[in-house]
């Protein structure tokens, strides 16, 4: 069982803010995310796009942005549990819930703050027959540790970005890179089409277009892809694989959470406007999740929820004391692994 | 008259974002505020100090903050009115504000957006009598353009980091510095207090300590400060000055904003939690100067309350439009000024 404080339910940036507001306040936190990664939408779908409305920032890339916030945060110590999914709450008699995950995985915590974004992104899956029987076993639809590939054969299928740059960046790690899309035409980032492009006049790339993958074969493990050529004449081939890794895009989905009780209002939570806490108390939405008059989806709106919540978390974990907000200009930030961050103290001092 | 679409009193980090958010909204701004120079607080009380807790940044100085918003506003090309403060309002029959400042000048706007912060800094006067005949005849509290002072003589007061700040600076630009200060110790930054030990080694600061200005002379301009020198011998003499520039500090105060109609509650102005609007309709109030339940006096909340603001503002400007929000990193950012930054585009291209 994950003990916490404030127990965040999705790692974008709203819930990595969080963390940093509840670290003022010396409370903890941990966070659980769909993807394998922390920084959601902005680390997974559009790491190398810039945005532009982040206050203070002219233009931030918004993997940069996440990697700022990772280091902000960073004294505070947050746990996570990446790559499963939140699945069922259970409110105990002591009024902590219990968070379990598609793994089994269990949290508790007095305080569950949902920073969900958009829902959890799940992989478009192809129509193929078995797939859930390979899926780990050959099957992966996101790419968590690259390493797993070195020296494998793999079949990428997509047209995309993710499909480009995954197949650049696997062309010097696995023994065999095969790129699979139902067009000739790829859509992405113009370098990275011509890079591919290259990789494959280079031999280092093997271009299967326009195909789809049509069938898996294997005994407990994947072995081999049936491949349809669909260019004027039809033909289909057997390539063996240890991996496929079919990159589709992701379709963000509200999940188990909207069978929480929690009222929902066109695919969004319902939240008041002075903590952002829900229908249940003690379980707040925060961020692109949830919904409230003049609610607008912008990560800085999410930035001043989570910051509210967290002073609002504070009072029910705490009923008795009274929090006197110290500006961190004047308190500085105090890590829970004893780091201290403090603007220069003035000094008092003769001049003769 | 200066015409504008939001007016926006105080020039504060909300103000100056608020120009941002409304500028993606094709809506053009004006601020208007008390101290000469854009940035507020940050730029006037604490440019050097650290902040912690702007989303993104682990840390950045106060001043850094107000240049990177400056930056990120420049392309919404806004109008200033600085060194004057919001006096009076109007509300025309067409339902348009005239706001007219302590100098006179008078601004045009359907909305007003108040981003007061703490209120206008008014400078902390010393008890002298005439003073007033002498402000901007040779008594300033604040330093606007120190070319004002090359070649001149000039004697500051103050114990505190702008009395050292500025005797540090004007020692390479004025003919002659003297600092006057009722105690030998000073309370700054100790880089500061001993770079002024240093300039008064080396004869380029003329440190008059304790000591006080106790009267001053002139006809018409300033011409000479008579300073009572306190040790355990009291002298008093007369020092011939182009400048004097007394620097005790700023003390905020609401001022003539208290009287336009507004609720006020603990010297803050009370606005609802969707728009921020003050219970004048088209005058909204957003920062640390408004109040509503949960309010936190944060810098990030201000930015969330100038987005929410901007919104509520096109609406009411154009009742019959339907704004349709696009993501900067989908849709870039188009200045006033022809720029224009956006995210690299996709392209669609075939691989053969």
């Amino acid at each position: 069982m994950i003990k916490t404080d404030i127990l965040i339910i999705g790692a974008g940036p709203t819930g990595l803010f969080a963390v940093f507001e509840a670290g003022l306040l010396q409370l903890k936190c941990h966070l659980i995310d769909a993807l394998p990664q922390a920084g959601g939408q902005c680390a997974e779908i559009y790491p190398k796009k810039p945005i532009y409305d982040i206050p203070g920032f002219p233009e931030v890339l918004a993997g940069d942005l996440v990697d700022n916030l990772m280091e902000q945060i960073k004294p505070f110590q947050p746990g996570f549990t990446l790559g499963e999914r939140a699945e069922t709450i259970e409110k105990l008699e002591d009024g902590t819930f219990i968070v379990t995950t598609n793994k089994g995985t269990k949290h508790q915590a007095p305080i569950v703050a949902i920073a969900g974004g958009l829902g959890s992104f799940e992989p478009r899956k192809p129509l193929l027959d078995n797939i859930e029987k390979f899926e780990d076993k050959g099957i992966n639809y996101f790419i968590k540790d690259p390493e797993v590939y070195r020296n494998k054969k793999v079949v990428i299928a997509g047209g995309g970005d993710s499909a480009l740059d995954w197949s650049i960046f696997l062309a010097d790690v696995a023994s065999e890179v095969s790129l699979v899309h139902r067009r000739n035409e790829f859509r992405g980032a113009l370098d990275s089409v011509e890079k591919v492009q290259k990789l494959k006049n280079e031999g280092k790339i093997n271009l299967i277009t326009p195909a789809e993958i049509v069938s898996l074969n294997g005994n407990g493990v994947l072995q081999s892809v049936n491949i349809l050529k669909t260019a004027e004449v039809q033909e289909q081939i057997e390539l063996e694989v240890d991996h496929f890794i079919p990159l589709f895009g992701l379709s963000p989905k509200l999940g188990p959470i909207g069978d929480w009780g929690l009222e929902i209002e066109k695919n969004a939570i319902k939240v008041n406007t002075f903590d952002y806490q829900t229908n249940i108390p003690g379980i707040y939405a925060i961020g692109d999740v949830n919904t409230y008059p003049g609610k607008l989806k912008l990560i800085l709106c999410g930035f001043h929820e989570a910051t509210l919540m967290c002073q609002s978390a504070f009072q029910r974990i705490f009923p008795d004391k009274k929090y006197v907000m110290k500006y961190t200009t004047v308190g500085g930030v105090t890590g829970f692994d004893g780091s201290k961050k403090e603007a220069e103290k003035a000094v008092i001092k003769s001049i003769d």
